[in-house]
């Protein structure tokens, strides 16, 4: 099994169809050549692969047609622009994808070497294959495919593909702003954004918002022994555990005042949620826990997708190495993230956080808290809109069944951002699957959802442009 | 001022005095080649020079006198033996020092290279002087002064200087205890062990227990993203930052039940540490904290010397790097170490705590407890020991005043060795002062302590041989 006996399912035309099937390990080595660039973004050792990916697909971008390209710079790894608006008349979309990948880490731990892409049981294995290598150069063959079977896209179709998703996308925001003109779109598509599950399609209809913070207890000047000062002395590590506990109730809700002022129950999202089902004791088992733990009169799904969330990502202080010290530090500090949903603002929740750790500063140290910049409130694209609406025909007909409509635990950057500053909502549309190892060792692509995912984009191509 | 123009006050007899008047800049010089050589118990890369260190001092000693000397093996780093055991009738004591010492780190804040020892305004700077290989070198000086003055000590010195104190004394137990007969004597000596304050001089008549563990919380299988699965699972960071909060009530007592059990309250040392009298507000400057902090009802004093306290003294988990990392840590732990008082058990207390850890165990994980080897309980030498009497007379005629009876808030793990393995107490004199900055940058030795340590060292000796 090499994905390659699989046959192309659902192409909208015999035409389409016929030059897939004579492209087929074309197309996988396209793939496996630009899987063999390691362009992780955040190795400053990498800049000049991550570039060199930059220019793989600006060169694959010219050869599918008449399409005006260009890489552009940023103040940290270039976007790749592209565009072919000839379809007068037809809509205009936005299509975005990533070329930058994940680091590898920890290398020992992959089957085979994560720049040497390898198909084994129908899975193309390799850093990027699923996040998001695989599904960006779908549009790209999709683009070819028309060029070369009609001459012409049926629709205006701009090209955005970004170096820095893996990062955060910090440049995303400014360049967005600074050619806005150029961007311009009825909304986004998005080639990442993986569906939920293998077995049942679905779509993207928002994701929760995301704020972080960072805060310090400071204590004693320098670090103190443990011995000659111990108990006379407030320690910083008791300072902060206090003051960190206090932030949750013993039930799990966030005990930060005012933290759910804003927050609003969809009566319809949650009925929707609770027709999806939920298999709890899977999920315990898929993540390894002795029980699940959660807010009080919510499911697992609602827990993730529609309640805000105060999460500790980080700690230390003190001696954390091999053995033992008698240490006090002088300070100790903790990371800390919110995802929100709507309607909470990032900058208020960053607020009453923040003033909630002051008031309940223990005696004897200083509290300083800091929130990081980049926050995103939570995003919802209308359930009636029109792309969302293209999207689940497509998948309708490609699956034969009812897409599902889900919510996004994480945050999506992208969309929060074409949302804010071109003023368009976003319809997520890649063919990977949330299980495909992304972030972590032997990621993976099925080799069949690339098919699927040339079929799915030339059917949503025609019928956002009128043509079907 | 380089110390060398402050006079040898109070030796015991005229001969002793003319002998280092005449040997001031030789035993300067023999205290700088002493400490050139980087004894770092705890850096591998030093293992030579640590050796090096145990020759010289070997080779020092053997200098002095008729001393039968040795080096012997540890499974760590060698410990130098000697002896002289020439004075019939007289009492025994071992005298004990050790010759490593603490890494220099961090470098780039010492005025004068660490183990390029430099005079300024009569303090001799460099890493070792005050901890402990200026104190250590005193005894040896003493024995040869003897030996040239009067050809013979005044009474029988046994001689034990380990390498290995910087790192708990891991090798010395069993020696101790596989060398119990060349070791007899009536007490130790310690030539290790600083006085409290340069301005009044001071015995030891105790220390604080230790015991130390590991806490360790564990919940996912492996780290998850907090976007997609934050609110569902409980985060190991949430579930230590609650369990370790429930260890002490909020003023700052230890809430693990039993815990002050055993512990005696002495109304005589009350007293004793009241008259003492302490500077809360120069401590608190000293340590540069915004407000002292402890268990109430107790002063300073009371707090580091006679309550026991549990410290933690590290701390991590998830992502502790900059700017932020979106993640649910499988895992977080922390350190923990409790100085205990008379009557408390080191196994005892630590059974109680992980019993509170375990009992506290928050939902959805699973808590870890390990107890470290080493446990110590806590030190007293009665109040009329023969050595403690006879090292406060000595202390009363150098200084003209009453010396303090201090307790140590630390642990002196060597004492409880020699009291449980070979039954005899320990009489701690050694001439540095607490403010010495051993462990710190810039550690420096009073010059006028090494004269008054001969001093000091040798009436002690005559007083103890029954001779004076």
């Amino acid at each position: 099994m090499d994905g390659m006996s699989v046959p192309i399912m659902g192409p909208p035309d015999d035409a389409l169809r016929v030059h897939w099937e004579g492209r087929r390990q074309a197309v996988l080595d396209e793939l496996t050549s630009f899987l063999r660039i390691p362009s992780v973004s955040a190795d400053p050792a990498c800049r000049e692969q991550v570039r060199a990916a930059a220019e793989w697909v600006a060169e694959r971008l010219r050869r599918a047609g008449p399409v005006t390209v260009r890489v552009a710079e940023t103040a940290g790894h270039p976007v790749v622009c592209g565009s072919s608006l000839g379809a007068a008349g037809a809509p205009t979309i936005l299509v975005y994808g990533h070329y930058d990948v994940q680091a590898p880490d920890p290398l020992d731990r992959w089957t085979s070497p994560p720049f040497e892409p390898e198909v084994r049981d129908g899975r193309l294995y390799g850093r990027g294959a699923s996040d998001d290598k695989g599904p960006m150069l779908v549009p790209i063959e999709v683009a070819e495919a028309f060029f070369a079977t009609r001459g012409a896209l049926p629709l205006n179709v701009r090209f955005l593909f970004e170096g820095e998703e893996e990062i955060g996308s910090p440049s995303l925001e400014s360049f967005v702003a600074e050619h806005a003109g150029e961007l311009a779109a009825d909304y986004a598509l998005s080639a990442d954004g993986a569906m939920w599950r293998i077995d049942e399609p679905s779509v993207i209809v928002g994701s929760r918002g995301l704020v972080a913070m960072e805060v310090e207890v400071r204590g004693p000047a320098k670090d103190l022994h443990s011995g000659r000062h111990g108990g006379a002395v407030q320690n910083p590590l008791h300072a902060l555990v206090d003051l960190l506990a206090s932030l949750h109730h013993a039930d799990g809700r966030v005990a930060v005042a005012g933290f759910y002022d804003r927050v609003v129950e969809s009566r319809a999202e949650r009925n929707a949620i609770a027709a999806l089902g939920f298999d709890d004791e899977a999920y315990r088992r898929e993540v390894g826990v002795p029980a699940l733990f959660g807010e009080p009169g919510y499911g697992t799904l609602e827990r993730q997708w529609t309640r805000p969330t105060l999460e500790l990502n980080g700690l230390g202080g003190g001696y954390q190495g091999e053995g033992g010290k008698t240490v006090i530090p002088s300070a100790a500090a903790a990371k800390i993230s919110c995802r929100l949903v709507p309607d909470q603002r990032p900058e208020e929740v960053s607020r009453l956080v923040a003033r909630h750790l002051e008031e309940h500063a223990p005696t004897g140290v200083e509290v300083r808290v800091r929130t990081r910049p980049g926050g995103a409130s939570a995003y919802r694209i209308h359930g009636d809109h029109p792309g969302l609406a293209i999207g689940r025909q497509v998948l309708r007909r490609l699956y034969g069944r009812e897409p599902a409509s889900v919510l996004i635990g994480g945050t999506l950057p992208v969309s929060e951002i074409f949302s804010r500053v071109l003023g368009i909502d976003t319809v997520y549309f890649s063919f990977s699957t949330a299980d495909e190892d992304f972030h972590a060792p032997n990621e993976f692509f099925r080799v069949s959802r690339l098919w699927d995912g040339l079929a799915g984009w030339s059917d949503f191509w025609l019928r956002a442009g009128g043509t079907r």
